[in-house]
């Protein structure tokens, strides 16, 4: 039905059949990662015959888990633009540049990806009711796919999340709630009320399919660079989910010869304010502290603790790449350079990547030949309440 | 190095140069239309070619008028989702319903279309300050393209504008003026002004490019549906450019032998507060006057006179469409009724369209077998304004 064999535990290795609803592991409550029979996906597809495919992730189908005669809940997710920002580049002294521009997803951000696998998998092992606590961009995609999918959606988010995702949650039916609290706050809620009211939580990486969703951000990457990976990548960190993604997509692809064992260092990027992966990474510490009195106007970086956190240290560190922090008035400032010299109304968490860019190009972190990529995570549309805190100039 | 032949007056058919910057006819004030050597279209690419190139707009490089070899100004435009929208369709008691969603292009608006072929073409033909009036996602559009060129704009928007395209146009580096009043007013203001500052004023229909790109949505609906036309097509109609680049996209395909001489009934959809073309279409009149005290929360919608308004009653008529108006609520209502079937938030001129179906199914002027296309031509995020003001229920 599909290449997928088996859970298996991204901590304990514990295993579990993939064939019925599954949260995380029983034994040590962490992410479920699908395993697939390489081999199998490997005589059924080259990595040539992607070519004349849909522009969607569901190009790779081989490799994701939804059973091949079922129909994914799908708006037309993934294959995004991987522009190249000569100008950009050119400013820090670099030559390969790409933004990796997920703000074509639907409803705006990459958050599209893991709902549209979430969903699709969820929907096809029965739960119609489905909850989330989210920052902002993950409630919109749940919305919309729960509602492509005839199911229901449940949201929490923080009473500061940008307006227009409560709107376009609402608009897709969803039922919203906010909450006095950070996304943790939000989380503690769904989990409470889950079992009595019959939702199935698919916070991020308590369901094993949003990170299979997320992977088709590295299979793209690959493909869009003719199956060489970049030098490195910056990412904006929340969650992580994208970062442990690609590097289950990097491991994948290696294992099916697509690409070489040849890794991009992985730069993870967070808000000054809220910080806990940058502060384990640099103590050298297998899992993160939670984050006390987290703050920053990038909703999508504001999480004070991921579940996945050991997952990024790890990729991070075995990438040779690294984790950093940017202020708030970085990132504005690296949205507007961006759109100036590129035209691309970035999100403020890809602003912060941006930001870190000239960090680490100045201090040779980063090499003026190096291929690199910087993801554009979310449109910049959908952050009104940062920009009119850090407005733009009006230039000419 | 294009298949360019000339430009062509769309109304007095006087012949221009398309070798150096144009406007409109110098005769009779009416839009350009590009003319291409069909012959040699043809013989230099078959629909069969199509399949394996990019996911852009670009795709149809032999019909569109930018040289070979030059670089277009590009961000991934075009090649958007048509969708399928069964539990839409079925509440209506139709069979094939598909939406366009345009809200994947680059800015989140279908206006990525024609200012990439506009700024593309003003570049090599040596225009860099570029101006234009805007109801907003034009605004948007055009400022992120020509950011992308390393040229200036220069924009003029009603000071109602939704406040998102003026914070997007001014990350993007563009110089945005509000202006007192309607497009119409801030059209004369650029005109006003474009002499002595040197601006090339790309207007809708004021120079020939921005409806070529435009016409790449009827390339697409006919390649995306096996080169079978849709039976009705449902677009929101303000300056019209859609309509008219749809319609000359069709008689292309027919010389070129790619599509059968079967036309979609177009249907235009206006604001019950401003529908200059409705009534004109019911008056049987050749041009449109004027929509006094044009009001409508649609910003997309409030355009009160379109250069043209010909071009848009000819294809119409021809093609046995018809011309209707909505009410603001409606086009809410019609929002909300596709976000909750099918997860899609729509901008309010494709409520429009899903209202106006709703009426022509009830009415029997589209029929329960027939093929029909709707445009959700942007992002209902874009539009907070809006949906304030006619807020989504929080249903469960």
């Amino acid at each position: 039905m599909s290449f997928v064999t088996h859970l298996e535990c991204s901590l304990c290795s514990r295993i579990l059949p993939a064939d019925k609803l599954q949260t995380v592991c029983g034994h040590c409550g962490k992410p479920l990662f699908a395993r697939y029979d390489l081999a199998r996906v490997k005589s059924a597809v080259r990595r040539e015959d992607l070519t004349s495919r849909e522009p969607t992730l569901w190009r790779y189908r081989e490799i994701l888990p939804l059973p091949f005669r079922t129909e994914p809940v799908s708006l037309g997710e993934g294959w995004t633009p991987l522009l190249p920002v000569r100008r950009f580049a050119s400013v820090h002294g670099s030559k390969a540049v790409f933004l990796k521009d997920e703000a074509s997803n639907p409803t705006g951000s990459f958050k599209a990806r893991g709902m549209s696998l979430a969903v699709s998998m969820a929907s096809w092992l029965g739960a119609r009711k489905l909850a989330a606590p989210s920052a902002g961009n993950a409630a919109g995609a749940l919305a919309a796919y729960a509602a492509r999918a005839g199911s229901e959606a449940h949201l929490f988010v923080p009473r500061d999340t940008p307006l227009v995702n409560v709107t376009e949650s609402r608009a897709a039916g969803a039922n919203v709630q906010l909450i006095d609290g950070l996304i943790t706050d939000c989380a503690a809620e769904v989990a409470r009320r889950a079992a009595e009211e019959g939702w199935f939580d698919v916070s991020t990486l308590k369901e094993p399919y949003r990170v299979e969703g997320k992977k088709t951000l590295g299979y793209e990457l690959a493909e869009q660079l003719g199956w060489h990976l970049p030098d490195a990548i910056l990412y904006p960190t929340g969650g992580g989910t994208g970062v442990i993604g690609m590097w289950k997509a990097f491991e994948e692809m290696e294992a099916l010869g697509w690409v070489s064992s040849k890794r991009p260092r992985l730069i993870g990027v967070q808000a000054s304010g809220c910080q806990p992966l940058v502060r384990a990474f640099e103590r050298h510490e297998p899992f993160a502290t939670e984050h006390a009195g987290a703050q920053t106007l990038a909703s999508g970086l504001r999480v004070p603790r991921a579940l996945g956190d050991f997952l990024i240290l790890r990729a991070v560190r075995a990438s040779g790449g690294l984790m950093l922090a940017v202020t708030d008035e970085e990132m504005a400032a690296g949205v507007y350079r961006l759109g100036e010299l590129e035209g691309v109304f970035a999100c403020p968490e890809a602003g912060a990547c941006l930001a870190a860019f000239g960090t680490l190009r100045k201090a040779g972190a980063i090499g003026a030949d190096e291929t690199v990529v910087i993801f554009n995570t979310a449109t910049g549309t959908k952050y009104p309440e940062f920009f009119e805190y850090y407005p733009p100039p009006n230039r000419l």
